[in-house]
């Protein structure tokens, strides 16, 4: 289990630094005309959950922040926490009920884009360890215009197909099942709306650790191709103020979701996460007209 | 019973017009080289609950809204409906657990300003009936320029002042009590910060109905004094860029309370609510830097 968590975690990591290196040459290749100012620059900002009561270490992270001309806020964060579960959260952590014992390591990622024609996105994954060990994880896309925002749209279709062609190359019942769980999960009832065109969500993944961890890298590299090829779509296409309006009320719904449902926001809140990197998906802005 | 219904209700929606004439005169009054523009009207949407299985009537309210060149968004709502909890939330609701059939009316209103040196305020007056009968609420004012967020601020001074002597005009008890509950209750525990100065929060009032009914209306009254007189306090300032910016922080903070902890929400959103009244509340627009 010693090198299973350290191989995690080295992976994490590792597409970090791949996430942060992409993104800046992207902050550098974007046009002047339509971006200007200099290109943004990764901030990271190591953070360490404070020690228990015994003063033992318990682990901590790095939050990777840029703020740039076509990135306006991205946030990158790997962490790796451990220590023991509040006793009301335990009961409902697959196998935590007896022993609240955990550790865990992950990567995740929101990046809030200027420009209201290229979508925001998020990814995240991780591998948990309790009495148990699985990985779980998701990628969403979420555009901020009102056109994109369909299933039939050719970048909803784009992201979907690379997803689709990650989860094929392990399990041909994965993408049905995670996409719809993404479908499931991203939802905002109180709206009765979806919060993006979806993407695929796992979780509890313990079949077989290798593959398992496979595919989580695959989820990873799989990102590092398609959200990148989505913002060169668009990076050229100058935008309207109705559409800025439009990114404005989108990002409050964004906010909307992840104060009333995101799991990964309660789960950082009750487990004393750093609440600068929980809430550091915030986007830079929103309106609720 | 009936009758108290009739005269609470009475007695919310009075409130509200009272309020509405106050605000729109203040929208006139401002100063035109400072809030350019025509002087906002209230608009009012009514809204119904859908009817139940049974093909029952199940109440609704107005929704007030303006926005204006002071008040860059405010609303001012009264709502009386009826119905049955659903059950994991009647256990929680003090009368309903053996019978989950309620009665409600009240009125909320939340005041943004266009003037970072105007505080924000929040005000909630209801009767509840379920098995039993109480009434409920509170005021905060939520300052949002950095220098106005502290108890011992005049403007702080000012809204206690006023609240306590309402109190006292009841029970000398209420307001050490009413205002400690606000201070615990207007708190971001993954902050660790108050969402504004405070001011008073009640519940479960039901010692005597006619005193507790003329508590609450005190308390509305007392609002109609003293809100209007800190926006007098500050209407003729001018204000910074910087004090812009230190308002949009602060109101970031008022959406985390909001969808993180508020009961309000969390009780209209469970209970068929009018999402659009409900999250009405959200400031016109919040930075998340």
């Amino acid at each position: 289990m010693q090198t299973r968590k350290a191989r995690a975690r080295h992976w994490f990591e590792n597409l970090r630094d791949s996430i942060i290196e992409i993104f800046e040459a992207l902050e550098r290749e974007a046009p002047d005309a339509l971006y200007p100012g200099v290109p943004g620059k990764f901030e990271r900002i190591p953070w360490q959950r404070a020690k228990d009561a015994e003063g033992e270490d318990l682990g901590g992270g790095v939050m990777g922040m840029m703020h740039g001309r076509l990135f306006e806020k991205v946030g990158v964060h790997t962490s790796t926490v451990h220590g023991h579960f509040a006793d009301d959260f335990a009961r409902h952590v697959k196998g935590a009920s007896q022993d609240p014992r955990f550790w865990a390591s992950g990567i995740s990622l929101i990046a809030h884009m200027k420009n209201p024609r290229i979508p925001a996105v998020h990814m995240n994954t991780r591998m948990l360890v309790t009495t148990e060990c699985w990985f779980g994880g998701g990628a969403d896309l979420n555009p901020t215009v009102d056109e994109q925002r369909f299933a039939t749209h050719p970048d909803a279709r784009y992201f979907h197909a690379g997803l689709k062609q990650t989860c094929d190359g392990f399990d041909p019942a994965f993408y049905p099942k995670y996409s719809k769980w993404a479908e499931e999960y991203f939802f905002l009832p109180h709206r009765g709306e979806h919060r993006g065109v979806g993407g695929i969500f796992y979780d509890h993944l313990d079949a077989d650790w290798d593959r398992d961890f496979a595919f989580t890298q695959g989820v990873g590299k799989t990102f590092c191709e398609i959200y990148p090829a989505l913002v060169r779509r668009h990076i050229d296409e100058p935008w309207t103020g109705a559409e800025s309006a439009q990114q404005a009320k989108w990002r409050g719904r964004y906010v909307e979701f992840n104060l009333l449902y995101d799991r990964g926001t309660t789960f950082g809140l009750k487990t004393g996460g750093n609440v600068e990197s929980i809430l550091s998906s915030m986007p830079p802005s929103a309106r609720w007209p």
